[in-house]
């Protein structure tokens, strides 16, 4: 038996959740059964999405019960395998949890292929949050020629590549983030037409002078005050794909007073589609073919992207209750193992 | 010349409009042009939108300016033409205001054809807000055999079209109308499945009970608290064209909290999509094939309406400003002459 450790869920969190909502346990990893692999976690993804799974609310998925080990992504090394597809030594990804082993049907498992980018791009841009962002686009926010494309939280993992698809569209990409290095990433690195940031005293005007046309396309994943700024701006038969309201995860995100007529007025004065969406509805039909499009761009450099990695599995609470109020910069990743 | 009269707005409202916010007066027609046609209005149509164009505040549509004729579409008869297309005697329809007759350009106006249905209803079931129902549901809502349509203010003259075409879709259609009056109608005429009276102080427990399978289709054209009971039972891929908010129209609407997060929330969670839409981005495409479809069926008898009829233009203020608070009941017309 292989002594591993994993992080559970020891309590449900009132708003942020903190280092007590979680517990690290050294658990004997079972035998596999016929069909199971048993994996050695290399990179685990720390994802938004996650703190819904913490809460017992009504939502797409079922919560991580108390105890249970937290949900999530990674990628893994084969270690043994009773699955016909799988071999040790194969680089596999799956949702194994906040684990440092799992045994876990090979059904479940998908072969790493990223085009020749570094495996951890399968947990980026070219993972979860990269066909987020492409599927988005591509279903909902269809963005054309010479349109104005608006995204928040523009450095992460999603916005930074919802800006760079749309500026393969030949659309113009505004990005919106907070304080100075990420906008410089954003405008430099990036290569957006402008960026905002949220935390200037004068955000409503700077996004307005920075979207002279107004906005066709806002990717909505952040929720909370934004919107304010956005919603003035949309235009006639603007699209609005929303895949994650991070803002209000933690219970904040309202104003103090009733913003919903305003937005239901401009959604019916200007024709707009707001449509939200989680990325599985897509993935089964349409996951290759975005690897097979976006994964030699990004292997060949031309699409650009930024990863936070953090070491050692114990570090998972601290980071992911960060990223939650916009502490980390990039991708977040914890590295497991070598 | 002909000696006429015609409804102007005096001043712009602050909330509810008043009789104080409209002037009748007497003008002289002009003389017809080049391609004119002078009209004797016989009914003309009054509906909630108007409200919208007595405010300058941002609207898809310029606002009627202070003493100019109040907007609107009537039924007329031709006494002159300069046009090729229409002759005296001809019954047309087209955008001539609140006003016993009028000059317009023969491009402006539309003969009226019902399919041998009366002609009121060019301005009903088969004008304006029959289409508005028809292609909300066929272009956004898109009602499956089995599936729950939800509308409101179910006994007017989009509602009843929306629960009648969603009946012919094979969908279940639960209307909300006030009162017990309008409710037995929409249930016993219209033969919705279900209707549900949005005065009850149990509103939301009986929405809730009349959509056993929740809602898969709100047609939204109401706003306010009705709103917060569809909310929870919007289903997975859920669509809500939203047509009209009559109750945010004089400043209502508002809660005394902020709802756009269980709004945007709810979205997100079950993916739904919402699109505002005004039915003219339709009407130049599909408007003879609603009316070919949809026609025959008025005139069979197989859909029906119901018409508020008010006799003479100088009531047409007093009826509109009840129809705003729910006081009419079916489509609201003024018979302006024989």
């Amino acid at each position: 038996m292989t002594s591993a450790r994993r992080i559970v869920l020891a309590s449900r969190p009132a708003g942020q959740p903190g280092s007590d909502n979680f517990r690290t346990e050294a658990f004997e990893l079972p035998e596999a059964g016929e069909g199971d692999v048993t994996v050695k976690a290399l990179y685990l993804s720390l994802d938004p999405y996650m703190r819904g799974r913490m809460s017992d609310a009504k939502s797409y998925a079922a919560p991580v019960p108390v105890g249970g080990v937290m949900e999530g992504e990674a990628i893994s090394e084969v270690v043994k395998s009773r699955h016909n597809d799988f071999s040790p030594g194969d680089i596999v990804r799956g949702r194994t949890g906040w684990s440092s082993h799992a045994v876990i049907n090979g059904d479940q498992l998908r072969r790493v292929e990223t085009h020749g980018a570094p495996i951890t791009t399968s947990l980026g841009a070219l993972g979860m949050p990269g066909f987020t962002a492409w599927a988005g686009l591509k279903f909902i926010g269809q963005p054309k020629a010479g349109e104005t494309v608006a995204v928040a939280a523009a450095s992460g993992p999603v916005g930074s590549m919802v800006g760079q698809l749309a500026k393969l569209a030949g659309a113009r990409a505004v990005g919106i983030a907070g304080g100075k290095e990420k906008c410089a990433f954003v405008k430099n690195e990036l290569g957006f037409d402008a960026v905002v940031d949220h935390r200037s005293e004068n955000f409503e005007s700077d996004l307005k002078a920075a979207c002279p046309d107004g906005i066709d396309v806002y990717f909505e994943n952040v929720g909370g005050r934004v919107w304010d700024g956005v919603l003035p701006l949309l235009n006639q038969f603007a699209r609005v794909p929303v895949c994650g309201l991070v803002a209000h995860y933690n219970g904040a995100g309202a104003g103090d007073r009733d913003r919903l007529p305003a937005t239901m007025s401009t959604i019916l004065r200007q024709s707009i589609l707001v449509r939200g969406f989680i990325q599985i509805e897509f993935a089964k039909d349409h996951f290759d073919e975005f690897l097979a499009e976006i994964g030699p761009r990004v292997a060949a450099g031309d699409i650009h992207y930024r990863e936070d990695i953090v070491e050692g599995l114990e570090k998972a609470p601290e980071a992911f209750i960060a990223m939650l109020s916009g502490g980390n910069f990039g991708k977040l990743l914890v590295k497991i193992a070598e």
